[in-house]
């Protein structure tokens, strides 16, 4: 196997995942679940080094990282950059490593001021996004646990809105009285009417959830169904409150899972065709633009 | 001690409350986490019997039921009853015990068919404020895990609506990102902006919600505050979905505890005063005049 000349890291809540690179090349990749709530700050560089071990030489080698790491309670804070700004950041913090042979770039996330929000991760994804797509202007939409809007003009990203909506799925489906309604499989029919049921009436949402464990024991409504309408409200309420984000805009979605999906037929229903790009590849082609920043100001 | 003529019992999911009654005089009273959530069908016998020992004698004992004891996963299924109808059921449901001394009827709960929905449990509430508010006619308020507003006209509930508001704030506060930001104090102030803000602006609650996290990592948020806020939020959504109900009518709220206080709190900066009554004292009179029904039926 040829040996590296730099190495990509996603370094987020739940999971590590690594990539051996040559220039844009990838020559190997690995994942692990030692994510940054699993961590201590003194326990980051060894989960580093335990996943990248193969690709070492007694050569030094530069890592460039993304995501949680550089949260307050990461590897080292990598303070919030505020919007209006690229997403490829000027400047990254490195951290102190043991191993003489590791220097560990951290990429800053984005800051919004009014109002308040954050995110840490997307940033690079919407970096690699611009990288692949020169001179993109409009919507990038990155579904998630919580999922962002960004709006982005002349390679910058001028103002973004977090939404909890993946997270309240998990809690509601999982954790809630609902989950003895809810299945595994997803009607898409019954997300599409739920979509429009909140669409147009956001505010009862509340109530439409209720209204899934009494059609439970009413009327032995499908599971799957059931799963569907639940994505439906959430999302349907969303799309409800972030309109002035891609009424009339051109949308990119972020992720091909079921999830981003899930999103690209909801856009798909309001009459905006949003483009799907896969997520991974986006990360990656962010960690390569920040790779460079650090050979050009060097 | 004198003896008692009947037992009140409301056995919900996570408690079982048991009064020993002579007519409308309490004679004593005591609870259990012997809840329905926690025992399999045959084992509810030997849990109200442990509950109910020290007022039992050899004589025979009228038991009058209500709550999740009569839920499929309950004791023994007590059917809802469809509204329009009287919260007081004409019939009730018998369990089957082992102990020849005991007779124990199951209030059934209320089911609406469109929007479907159920209760198990308010039902005997909203009975007892009636028997004690003869010829009242306006609208119930029940706030709770699973808060229901019910249409309540000529001694009937008319129909009603649940709201899943509290169970959301449970899950939110408790077990999503949110949960570094919430402190366990209370800002009125910042409750009731936030109840304005969703009021308004109902579909921006998803938004609203992770702005709660970034306005702790950014700007040191108050727990406090937060923690107003996030109910505000929650119960500011409800009200604009529940508009039809309260809107110019009598409103009274069941319950005494932090969570009422809200919603008057919340009815009162809307131009509805609410009248509060005690949830204890509403569930007896309820469980009473169920006990009355079933002397008068043989």
């Amino acid at each position: 196997m040829s040996s590296p000349d730099w190495i990509g890291a996603d370094w987020g809540t739940s999971h590590l995942r690594v990539w051996s690179m040559q220039g844009s090349t990838v020559l190997d990749h690995a994942s692990s679940d030692a994510g940054m709530g699993k961590l201590t700050p003194d326990q980051f560089e060894g989960a580093l080094l335990t996943a990248i071990a193969p690709w070492l030489t007694d050569a030094t080698m530069t890592v460039v990282a993304c995501g949680m790491v550089g949260a307050r309670q990461g590897w080292i804070e990598a303070p919030y950059a505020s919007v209006p700004c690229t997403p490829v950041p000027q400047r990254m913090v490195t951290a102190q490593t043991l191993d003489p042979r590791l220097t560990v770039h951290v990429v800053p996330g984005l800051k919004q001021t009014a109002p308040a929000d954050v995110m840490r991760g997307e940033e690079t994804q919407i970096a690699g996004f611009l990288a692949l797509n020169a001179d993109w202007d409009g919507i990038i939409c990155l579904p998630g646990t919580h999922t962002k809007w960004a709006h982005i003009s002349a390679g910058e990203v001028v103002s973004f809105q977090t939404f909890m909506t993946g997270e309240q799925f998990a809690l509601l489906s999982g954790q809630s009285v609902l989950k003895h309604s809810i299945g595994t499989g997803w009607d898409e029919d019954a997300f599409k009417e739920a979509l429009n049921d909140t669409m147009s009436r956001p505010e009862r949402l509340a109530a439409y959830l209720f209204n899934l464990r009494a059609r439970h024991l009413l009327e032995g409504q499908d599971p799957d169904t059931a799963r569907g309408r639940l994505s439906g409200l959430l999302l349907g309420a969303e799309l409800a409150a972030s309109r002035p984000f891609w009424l009339g805009q051109h949308v990119a979605i972020i992720g091909d899972d079921a999830l981003a999906r899930a999103y690209s037929i909801a856009l798909a229903a309001q009459g905006v065709p949003a483009i799907v790009a896969d997520a991974p590849r986006m990360t990656l082609a962010g960690l390569q633009a920040a790779y460079r920043m650090t050979k050009e100001s060097t």
